[in-house]
């Protein structure tokens, strides 16, 4: 067989089975192979952003690493966003990216350029496949890499010639090794500091945002007092009615450190110390407050659900009653819609089972406390703050998770990066209901103007910020890229709406209509406001920040 | 001042007066920069690949460097492909690249990268500000690091806190250096080699393919019987009417190999030794002929223009009467559109100068004889092989040139790629006319399955060449973003739809519903038709060539 055929009955033979596509010339010996590899699913993308994010989400909802296929420096590029997302993600991927044939590289032709250069931004391993031979255990190291834990970006080149030639053999990859367990002094440490008295938090991230790790985070919790926090921009947060519900860390910085004031010991559970997204003049970036301890009870690679296991068996905590998510819906809203109220519709209506993509930025502000109490769903963020992830990750979803509904929850600016997303929805016919909150503007960056000091910005700054002139029509758009598409300025219509997208198979566009999350007023009064939070009493800023970002 | 305000007053003192953005919260201080330079006028672009094509697009048309704002690595990724295509062109580029404040790298955040090794893929000089004193210092670097010649990328990459900071102060760019002349003994041995009998050529790239080198390269073409040859994708070609007119190499190797037959001296003028576009397996990648002098006339560092006036000189050649394209106009053809009449549609109706960012790959195979003998106007080509390179040119030469109807000829597939375009041209009420050759496919794809000898590609394959399934609706993409837009699938209406659309200001798009160039049967024949031509006389092969690729 030749080199492709190798690697494709390499990956199907470890389990991956489905790989998103971009291919150019130099693929066309990997695509013709698909014939003979039938068990591998190629879906096409008609970007390579689109492609990428969907690895991403695959990859996050089938716990199997996410494949793309990309077409040298060019296409890497434009798949490189959401490839940062997936390494923030921790998110195993494997991009199989081709390349000119070996003895044509000393030309420089056109396309050529300096492939692994681009690949080291967000890989981890990166190798240039160099004869047919070795194309078999190039992917067997490819795959090893890309699994981890932690999930790391794998990057095979895979010249054309390589692929082309014969005398190529699939490897069998290896079983993943365990990763190792936490020792016992270091749980013993943990464990003494959270029953040592004084405020104490967990902050969960990664794989500890699933059901089995929740739980026993919670029994360390009843057993100690510590508070449960989640990371800022989970990968992938099982919550909902009945689980454990940590409190997410707020993206404004401010906000968290209330969430983070007092504490004497914070364990991090897969999760890094939290810093704030952005550094904004004058304020620190690290928020761990001063006088804290951190203790780190799991890096990303060690076995994350066992260390907080081994940290309820210290804690005598395995029979501890937790606190659960109590059932609750938000009263269903009505009349026109505002971001609140389209919040409030999501979760009214929100189906058990459901997985979101969430990448409606401050539109979404309300979008956890409304769906805090819906029956229990997946939660997909943005993870390394590359905007245009939250359409693909939905695509990924929707192939991995083919009976569950998707919802893909989008701030109109974000949405247009990876628009061509919707091709592929139509294409596959999946179950993704798309709401994009449309308030015409990038409103998040009406909020960054105000909070980095910039108040001073004139005419012609705030227009860079302004998406209305001309108003995208992303009812034309949906239609045009073969997905049913309907606009909503009504609480009634969008219940309606959504109702209907998820009765029917596959995907559906919902615009909603908002009005900015934020009036000019407020965000000219955000930063003065939460100068102030930093000097109230606790209890008095906690309230608020609830208020603020539940 | 502050930081940002000095790179912005430094870029306008140095001519640069437009700057294609899609900022974020790091860039928020160069918005706000905005107000207080207005000379500077900022483009927003929903995508970065419009923003860094738009880029290339500008500087094409205006002379002058084009620049863009982008927001930190992922930012960047998403331009790549198009400065990929814009390090191909030698056009020279500034990017000015947001990054995280200074002291917050440490923290590694979640939008933290390492920007540098994306930028070395397209960019010759890279340089990271590190204070604001030395900003406008780095800018006037990276100006004449990017004008060259020849033209380059150049990045300087912002953190935030080296922007927002007091204390900069603009710098005056000294003025460029005259590139070097080719030395006397250089001419002398071109000249010597074109007098000195057998079959010659000159190939003509970059700068060289501008009307007084066209007019020179004529003169020593009419003194020495040299072929006038012209790079395979040119940057920016002047033809038309009256213009000396060149014979573009052809994309398809074999094609290219008898346009290059029995040369015995082959002369670079800011051009490359032509090689294959991509390998084909046992073809040759290298396509000068064996027994063929290859003599650089003028690297694309040197003064083109003054080396080609030095060669007229040489060979005493002033006052030669030279072959100008004689004006015609193709018959206007009526009835079902196919791709030929949809280019001879265009050659018929084309005005005066008319600029034509030239995406349409298989569709426009006949444009170039279609157009030969309109009026004089510009051709812009996808310099890298990087689709979705047209629109955004089209954006950024209809910004340089306001006053000139601008046509984007796009084939579906590679319009996708950065079809966010359209709302930049709708919001900047760009005269812009669009058409979409949509033949429901990636027919290139196609083309080259069959050529790398996959013909055995089953169904699984063909599917991944497939844009059907569904359709895309350009039309109503089109509209959505803000620009009018009609179908059309007679040669009668496509007509009409240009006609409407160049006398309306603003923006049109016209889908043009043609099937693919190629019939099936065609495709695969076309390898054995290319292997004929090989071993055909020269003469047959070179008439049969022109008719296949005029």
């Amino acid at each position: 067989m030749n080199g492709a055929q190798a690697l494709l009955r390499t990956m199907v033979d470890a389990g991956i089975t489905a790989c998103f596509t971009n291919p150019g010339t130099s693929e066309m010996h990997f695509v013709a192979a698909l014939d003979s590899v039938p068990e591998m699913r190629a879906v096409l993308a008609a970007f390579e952003g689109v492609a990428t994010g969907a690895a991403d989400g695959y990859a996050r909802m089938s716990d199997s690493p996410g494949a793309t296929l990309l077409h040298l420096g060019a296409g890497l590029g434009n798949g490189l966003a959401n490839l940062h997302n997936a390494r923030r993600a921790k998110v195993p991927i494997i991009n199989i990216v081709g390349d000119h044939a070996t003895y044509h590289r000393q030309y420089d032709a056109q396309l050529q350029s300096d492939i692994e250069t681009v690949a080291r931004n967000v890989s981890t391993w990166v190798r240039t496949s160099s004869e047919t031979e070795a194309v078999a255990r190039d992917t067997v190291d490819a795959i090893q890499a890309a699994v981890g834990p932690p999930g790391q970006v794998a990057t095979l080149i895979l010249p054309a010639d390589v692929s082309w030639n014969e005398g190529a053999q699939p490897l069998q990859a290896p079983p993943h090794a365990a990763p190792p367990s936490p020792s016992a002094e270091k749980v013993d440490e943990v464990a003494r500091a959270l029953r040592g008295g004084g405020r104490s938090a967990i902050l969960l991230g990664g794989r500890a945002l699933r059901e089995p790790s929740l739980f026993a985070a919670a029994r360390v919790s009843a057993a100690t007092g510590a508070k449960l926090l989640v990371e800022v921009f989970p990968t992938r947060l099982e919550r909902g009615r009945g689980l454990p519900a940590g409190e997410r860390l707020a993206y404004i910085p401010e906000l968290a450190a209330v969430q983070l004031d007092g504490l004497k010991h914070l364990v991090l559970v897969d999760a890094k110390a939290p810093v704030s997204f952005f550094a904004y003049p004058g304020k620190r970036s690290y928020l761990v407050p001063g006088g804290c301890e951190v203790h780190e009870l799991a890096a990303p690679s060690d076995d994350v659900g066992g260390a907080l296991e081994a940290l309820v068996d210290a804690l005598d905590a395995q029979t501890m009653g937790i606190a659960r998510q109590p059932p609750s819906r938000p009263t269903v809203p009505t009349g026109r819609l505002n971001a609140e109220k389209a919040c409030d519709v999501i979760g009214a209506v929100l189906p058990e089972g459901a997985i979101v993509s969430d990448e409606s930025l401050t539109s979404g502000v309300t979008l956890p406390a409304s769906t805090a109490g819906a029956p229990p769903h997946d939660w997909l963020t943005l993870t390394g703050g590359a905007i245009g992830q939250g359409l693909p990750v939905a695509v990924g979803a929707a192939l991995a998770c083919p009976d569950r509904p998707v919802f893909a929850l989008e701030a109109d600016g974000s949405s247009l990066y990876t628009i061509q997303s919707l091709w592929t929805m139509a294409r596959e016919q999946l179950n993704v209901t798309v709401v994009i909150f449309n308030n015409r503007s990038y409103a998040i960056l009406n909020m960054e103007l105000a909070r980095v000091g910039a108040q001073t910005a004139g005419p012609r700054a705030k227009e860079q910020l302004d998406l209305g002139r001309p108003d995208v029509d992303f009812v034309a758009i949906g239609n045009g890229f073969g997905v049913p598409s309907r606009r909503v300025d009504t609480a009634e219509e969008m219940i309606d709406a959504l109702r209907r997208a998820t009765a029917e198979p596959g995907p559906h566009l919902i615009e909603a209509l908002v009005p900015p999350m934020f009036t000019p007023l407020q965000l000219r009064a955000m930063p003065h406001a939460l100068r102030v939070l930093g000097i109230l009493p606790r209890p008095l800023a906690a309230a608020i920040k609830r208020r603020l970002s539940p």
